[in-house]
């Protein structure tokens, strides 16, 4: 659970808004891109994951700062880091930076919960994918 | 095939871009809510034609000219009026406004296709919905 | 700082992603319009405020609780609540529910920052921003 | 004007919307970021062209069609050829297709404009882009 996944992430005018800056809701979009791709990394698309478990993860509790506000054109990166495993959850950090930083302009944490993809319910892991995310 | 729909659109911080006006995406949108409530105003939700008939419409061809730019807090309204009717497709043509105006700040044509909601393929509209919409 | 400030929201297609049920980003963009709209019903226009005052709020801090998932063609609204005012920020509470019902589908409490919207840095609320608020 | 920019889309979940699929109005996004990174490739950032001449393109007149839905998790690539330069337009053709495939899902001709960023009223190209592009 120590290990730090990275996904770079460019502004585009679709992320802004009149302010000049990038609108606030889209850094949660920019997580969840970062998301699958930590997934996807770990053997996992969702789209398979639904298709083959009848699954998906769904956000349940999502803790958002804002700190320095991104602009058009920036070239940024999402770091993602597992912060603990359940039966049917994950908890996450994530930050997102300048491409060559450390320091957040935004960051999260969060619990995400598996659940049945057609009755969205919660329901326990499959096992191949809690082997994955304790590695 | 005359009947005039109007919807109101009210500008907000999502909609706008760092250039201080409506993102040019997102115009497509509001038309999209338009038809929405067109189609709720003839009688027909869409989740409910989903469920009961198995089909949805698709946009197959879709126009967009743009005039003049809206902006934060502006209080629009989109007319909707049906061009033609096939057995499997709609024409439309959709103007935004202000409020108080008849002049566009952006308008569009564009041809809906009505699909089976599985296979999104191109089938027969069901006769009540045809009958709609020629009334 | 008791009152409740009402807005309905109605989820379209936009709203919506292929697990079948409402984005869970886009849940933040109903609680921006109901914001907006409280601003509004207070005597504020943002883009007013912006020309008048030069400044604007942001969101320094969300927190988001999911409850359970809203669906195409649902009629909600967002309660929101003044919870605390200070000099330069103001907390809120902001609940999305059916449109007949209080059970939160989702809920919020954020804190808001007040902006030079220029450099986008911390300053003082205007004291008639600050007085509305405390009614 | 007969090279060709191509560029990486990857098909996220804010993309899709409860059809299943991508959600039209998205298209529309894939190939505004496909513009900004052609622009890039012929040395041009959208913030710097905005800060060093005071313009910005904006869109006119897009005609898209829709062929075949993208689905989640889809790795597309979207093409851009310039096909006419004018002194204060440039009109183009996009197409989406899948990574390996050059059938298109969805493709576009539009013509853009270059604005004055204050007014944004029509103005002649920077002779510099206005090079750029033409070679």
């Amino acid at each position: 659970m120590s290990r730090l996944h990275h996904w770079p992430i460019r502004i585009y005018w679709e992320d802004t808004d009149a302010g000049g800056v990038v609108f606030f809701a889209n850094y949660v979009k920019f997580f969840e891109r970062a998301r699958t791709e930590w997934l996807r990394a770990l053997g996992f698309s969702q789209a398979q994951l639904k298709h083959t478990h009848g699954g998906m993860f769904v956000v349940r509790d999502m803790h958002v700062r804002y700190h320095t506000p991104a602009k058009l054109d920036d070239a940024l990166h999402v770091t993602t880091t597992v912060t603990r495993v359940g039966g049917a959850s994950v908890n996450l950090h994530q930050s997102l930076s300048h491409a060559q930083s450390t320091a957040a302009l935004c960051d999260t944490t969060l619990r995400l919960g598996w659940v049945n993809a057609q009755r969205v319910q919660a329901t326990r892991m499959p096992r191949i994918l809690m082997e994955a995310l304790n590695t």
